[in-house]
């Protein structure tokens, strides 16, 4: 058996990562009651919107207010996503309200290309003025690189490709690089080997993080490969909402809830009160009006206790 | 890396751990349209019913009718699950019909008894009755261990009770042992110690299988640590149909499509034609009428040909 970590960091994406895919609009005031909830469950890392264009992401317009109005625990670091030097300095305008600040691109040309208008390249240059403001605000500074296991337009992705730009992001300030399986083509095999080579490119200066997709329902089996190659630091989100939402009924983000009932099955810490979060999960279906696919918010957590168990059915 | 396995074996038990949850009668035409589909997939072993009490699953009171209206190439190994002596006996009038007996027992008392109303240990002298006969009319016998890996009524299962009913059952005829995980309670580290233990007491002298069930997520990521485990043979069900529907909309079974998806993205041979079991089961939704929960159903295998990708949404 592969050794496990003790324990491992999870930053809860859904406010961002999940809203934003969300058709029907969500008020400010459930945005911020659901990331209040949230903040008070033991997670320790939540990004709560992101500063782009209304008429780009028109859910998250009201970004500005979500950060004014939420009331995180100091413990809980905040972060917020930011496209680029604009939405920093919008963001900056509230510095006291966060910790953190995420900035993206995708290891794949087309992907980019379509996702921001840029090359990668481009992108990267963007990047290298934002992260340089962001540190000189003491900001720390995650990079997402997207569709770093697969591209849905360019098929395999080249590892050393998504390596390169890992480096080039550490180069330009990132304290943590986060590996978006932006489609959910990862498989655990390649997983394992990525980041084989990922800590020995990058170990130790960076912090890696995995951020999975459940698209074939291999989301957890992929978390269990980065485990054992070493990664404690996982992206996902409650109700397993968010990710890529191609085609229309395919699952997202793998569910934060399933994630944290996997380690705390393995023995491994989060800190994270599963009830507590599975409330709300429930919290937020209501909001949304609709049930939510997280395995765990459906079947309950496991209940060890002896004569806990619901009936049963017959057999195997 | 642990070293993966070049092949597995599976079996699709969908045609009766699935179709026996099932709330609405399938016909016996729909069940043998499917399985004859199922039987041409690359799929080496179908389990297509059960000989038992119609009073007791009144969905496979047809059971004889299906077995002997099946349609099914040679290569494919069939099996019938049965309960006891009689259920076999009635089996044994179409004896050239299928190759394979599947009986089963709880690990856990409260289990076996709510079950099947009996003791684990008046099951198991029953079995080997079953066993002996099965035996001596040249069926491969395979024997089930329901709770293997918890129970929902006692909690924690030891380790110990379950190898050692194992080795019982082996000593009784049994030529396969299945570790069932009756109501999704099972955890990666857990399943790679328990297949590490179950190598030293049975390996070599029985094929071990698990057959893990997705109640919460976790299915997939069990599959893998069993394979590392050297764990070569699982059983699942088309569609994600069956298992142990409590509570209410709970997954059941690993869905063979997902599996299958994962093993082939790893390089894992299976003999299945994805593409043909996505068609099955599509062909089950309309049998059934409702949409089915597989993720690669939903979503689509993983496409890694260049262009191949249908629109994908921003960021991470």
């Amino acid at each position: 058996m592969a050794v496990l970590p003790d324990s491992v960091r999870i930053r809860e994406v859904g406010p961002r990562d999940g809203f934003q895919n969300e058709p029907e609009v969500i008020s400010t005031a459930d945005k911020v009651g659901l990331i209040d909830e949230l903040a008070r469950t033991g997670l320790r890392r939540l990004e709560v919107t992101s500063f782009v264009r209304a008429d780009v992401v028109a859910q998250l317009s009201d970004a500005p207010q979500v950060l004014a109005r939420i009331d995180v625990p100091e413990a809980v670091a905040v972060s917020v996503l930011v496209p680029n030097l604009r939405g920093l300095e919008a963001a900056l305008t509230q510095r006291e309200r966060f910790q953190e600040v995420n900035v993206f691109l995708s290891a794949s040309e087309t992907h980019n290309r379509r996702n921001v208008n840029r090359s990668v390249a481009e992108s990267l240059a963007g990047l290298h003025e934002v992260l340089e403001l962001a540190r000189a605000e003491q900001l720390r500074c995650e990079a997402v690189i997207s569709t770093s296991f697969g591209c849905p337009y360019e098929g395999q992705v080249a590892v050393a490709r998504v390596l390169d730009l890992a480096c080039a992001l550490r180069d330009a300030g990132a304290q943590e690089i986060s590996f978006g399986d932006t489609t959910g083509m990862a498989n655990p095999r390649q997983v394992g080997e990525f980041f084989a080579l990922a800590h020995e490119r990058l170990g130790g200066e960076v912090e890696l993080t995995a951020h999975f997709h459940n698209t074939r329902g291999q989301g957890l089996a992929n978390v269990l490969a980065a485990l054992h190659a070493g990664v404690a630091s996982f992206e996902s989100s409650f109700g397993e909402l968010g990710g890529c939402p191609v085609p229309p009924g395919a699952t997202g983000n793998v569910a934060t809830e399933d994630l944290v009932s996997l380690l705390h099955e393995m023995g491994v810490c989060t800190g994270v009160d599963l009830p507590g979060l599975l409330a709300c999960t429930r919290h937020l279906q209501q909001v949304l009006g609709r049930p939510l696919g997280s395995h765990t918010l459906v079947a309950g957590p496991i209940d060890w206790r002896p004569g806990a168990g619901a009936e049963a059915d017959l057999v195997t």
